[in-house]
């Protein structure tokens, strides 16, 4: 791999190589060693044409644990507010010698435009771009429910791929590029995706998508599924022609107290909560809900920065899955700790 | 210690814990030691919910120099413009391993509440809440004066509290948690302090603190303080109810130059003027008594680094001060300079 | 040198001393180190009152790859919006123990006021005053056009200086501390400067600077310089007085397509087109111009991050040119690269 577009074009070996390796981030992580030298003298300029504080601190802090140097490009309030092109901001980059370009953009595509310009050769990796995906987001999702499923099959370490699992992924499909990079991803892995939102938020095109499409939550909820995966309402994306209010929506497709204790009531004691966040309390997901033993919520930050370090690594300091003398994670003294003192 | 919130709920051994191990951060900075690698591979989050670069660059400044990762979290333009809750963020933060939060926000409490919610294990530091606490910056002016106390004294090493010191603070009590944390700990600290302002600027129940009020600056400078602190005028939340005009405020309340003359009138060769900073020159303050010889704001900035640093040290590496066996900072080899070349 | 403030202050053989610094800082960039420990302990500021992304991100990268820790201070939104001094900042900046200050400022002289007033021991870096100065920019053209004058030369190696050389400077000079920095800079290497701009658009007193004036582009072009400089058009600093429209100014002072043919047939195969960034496209440069084989734009982002390193090499770690122990390079081991691991 050279960057990280999208999960459309993952292909599964990519895409269990990147969950694997950050398997191993992880295990580094939960023996308290804080920091690796993999990214030494390496430097990841996060470049945000959108605001995105979660996105934006979880990879520095990937980057920083592998010792990467990172800079913050806030596109605001910089020459691009002065109408420098992509092209431009990009060919700035690669000159000051980026080694990667974490990218969140409103354009749908332009992470892809920037890594097939050769304007640069830095890595690019998509921090999500306007309705179209959220590679990261959508492989620390696998990463919390692959960890689950082994959990529930009882084999104690993370199986391979998601086979057999079901997961329904509700709400505003139609402007989530969280849910287009799962819906991929989740296929990919062997997952039967079932979306479930309001017609008026269901994406033109979507029968052609790998998936089932249903309009009843409490139906969907009821064909058991191992995963209910709840989408943010942007309601700032919306207007008042979509759906009656913000009310009606909760009623309908939100995961309220009523709904969970529908989970107990039909015997279905593993099935997960997940949402990707900020949650709308009170909106599309109750505080109940939310904080239950069934949420994932903060599961799915932390697996974040180690699915975020994975992709750094393998990007920058790793080879090609094509490559049989590519260095694997296990043999790389690079992410053996420090020798530095700790304390 | 686990969390630094107050000084009102900061017992003396702790305090003096923090003024001493910022004595000896002071002490490796004069060294010409510029970084210690105590904190390495710890991730301190500055998550700052108000404008403060003063405040937000000193924490900076110690963690770095203390080794550890910064990540900088400014709560404008982020996830909680969107209306996440203060206690998502916190969930978030922790999910990413932050270390230690460092928390500035408008609403009195919320450092408190955080730390005290179990949202969060990080070490919680108050930067600044509302009206009601700025500990660290009491720890600085106590530190300053400390130091002063003892040239006062002779000893020539600082004293290990500040019995028989005499403090006014003047200005706008009402809006100020500077007063509010110096007035707590400067008792915890045996000194005798006198707060002057004027009678719309001075909060109900002052009658209950553990110091005197005053209305006439001139009154209180003839009883000869050894310190006086002047706080910023916040003219921001101010109404014209208030008083007057700040010409007014300025006449009667500022540290002009015929108040620093009648320091030298009265003989008062060894007391200081303070001030948190920024100061309005010329309306609390005179620009003149800034920058005389008795002025300590530059010594308060520098100290404000070592005391911040003493913090940091004390919540993520260092014990309580009731175990005997906690690492003190003479003994731990991270204090020690790092054995990199030096330049 | 102690500080960087102008080029028009700086004595050609520390103009030398800096190109020549610049081209080790290459080098090494070149040979792959990434990072070198030269400013390890150090800490740089950036306090940009306006706002530049590229030149603050050139800064900082420059400093990172030195081991410096960089704080960036963006003076919106801090103290300084709540009314604060220059003064009462620096000092701010110097208790906190800042070796390095690299100032941006809407005011003409702000960064030498700063420099001169005793405030601070800081070195201090102009990274653009008003429409004073903007050295460092200057320096990475000289660099840039120092190694091309090597090449058309055939010497392979960079010259001493720029005799000889021909430089046109074209478009809005009056706004420009581009275009400032540079006409004292390579003056003082040898170049013979040619300004070319609209007569509204050239400052009073130009006649006394040590160049040519021109106001008609082809025929400046005719008299086959071997570089030329184009210049920003900052269209919000003018107003509809100075001339007729930009779809004028672009055919009279813009770089496009056919005077880029041009060159091809006065036969002028070594002349290179430079462009400061960021680039108004289709304004005073054709995308054809700014993308051909010609253009320097991306060598120029590049050279500047090795200036940088070696103005803050210099002005933190080197003597002065006077001195005669001073720390060359190529001598000082704290260039070699680190003995930590690689990957």
């Amino acid at each position: 791999m050279k960057h990280l577009l999208s999960t459309h074009d993952l292909a599964l070996p990519d895409a269990l190589r990147l969950l694997d390796t950050a398997e191993e981030m992880a295990a580094v992580g939960e023996r308290e060693i804080k920091k690796l030298p993999a990214l030494r003298g390496r430097t990841v300029v996060n470049l945000f044409y959108e605001d995105s504080t979660r996105t934006r601190i979880s990879f520095e802090a990937a980057a920083k644990r592998l010792s990467a140097d990172v800079i913050n490009f806030a596109a605001k309030g910089s020459s691009v507010s002065k109408g420098e092109s992509l092209k431009d901001t990009a060919q700035t980059l690669e000159a000051m010698s980026a080694d990667a370009v974490v990218i969140r953009h409103p354009a749908s595509g332009a992470p892809a435009r920037l890594a097939a310009s050769g304007w640069i050769d830095a890595a690019v990796l998509n921090a999500g771009d306007g309705t179209h995906e959220h590679p990261t987001q959508a492989l620390l999702d696998a990463f919390t429910l692959r960890r689950h499923w082994a959990k529930v099959a009882g084999t104690g370490s993370p199986g391979s791929d998601l086979a057999g699992m079901r997961v329904l992924i509700v709400g505003d499909i139609l402007h989530s590029r969280v849910a287009r990079s799962n819906v991929w991803l989740l296929k990919t892995l062997g997952a039967e995706v079932t979306l479930v939102g309001p017609p008026t938020l269901l994406p033109v095109g979507v029968d052609t998508w790998p998936c089932t499409v249903r309009y009843n939550l409490d139906e969907a909820l009821a064909d058991r599924p191992d995963a209910v995966m709840m989408l943010r309402l942007q309601a700032e994306r919306m207007n008042a022609a979509f759906f009656p209010s913000t009310r009606e929506y909760s009623r309908r497709w939100g995961f309220d107290d009523a709904r969970l204790a529908a989970l107990d009531t039909l015997g279905l004691g593993d099935t997960v909560i997940m949402h990707p966040g900020p949650m709308n309390r009170g909106l599309e997901i109750s505080a109940a809900a939310a904080d239950s033993v069934r949420s994932t919520v903060l599961a799915q930050v932390r697996n974040g920065v180690s699915v975020r370090m994975a992709a750094l690594y393998l990007l920058l300091a790793g080879g090609t899955h094509d490559d049989p003398a590519a260095p694997t994670v296990r043999a790389n003294p690079a992410l053996s700790p420090t020798k530095e003192p700790a304390v």
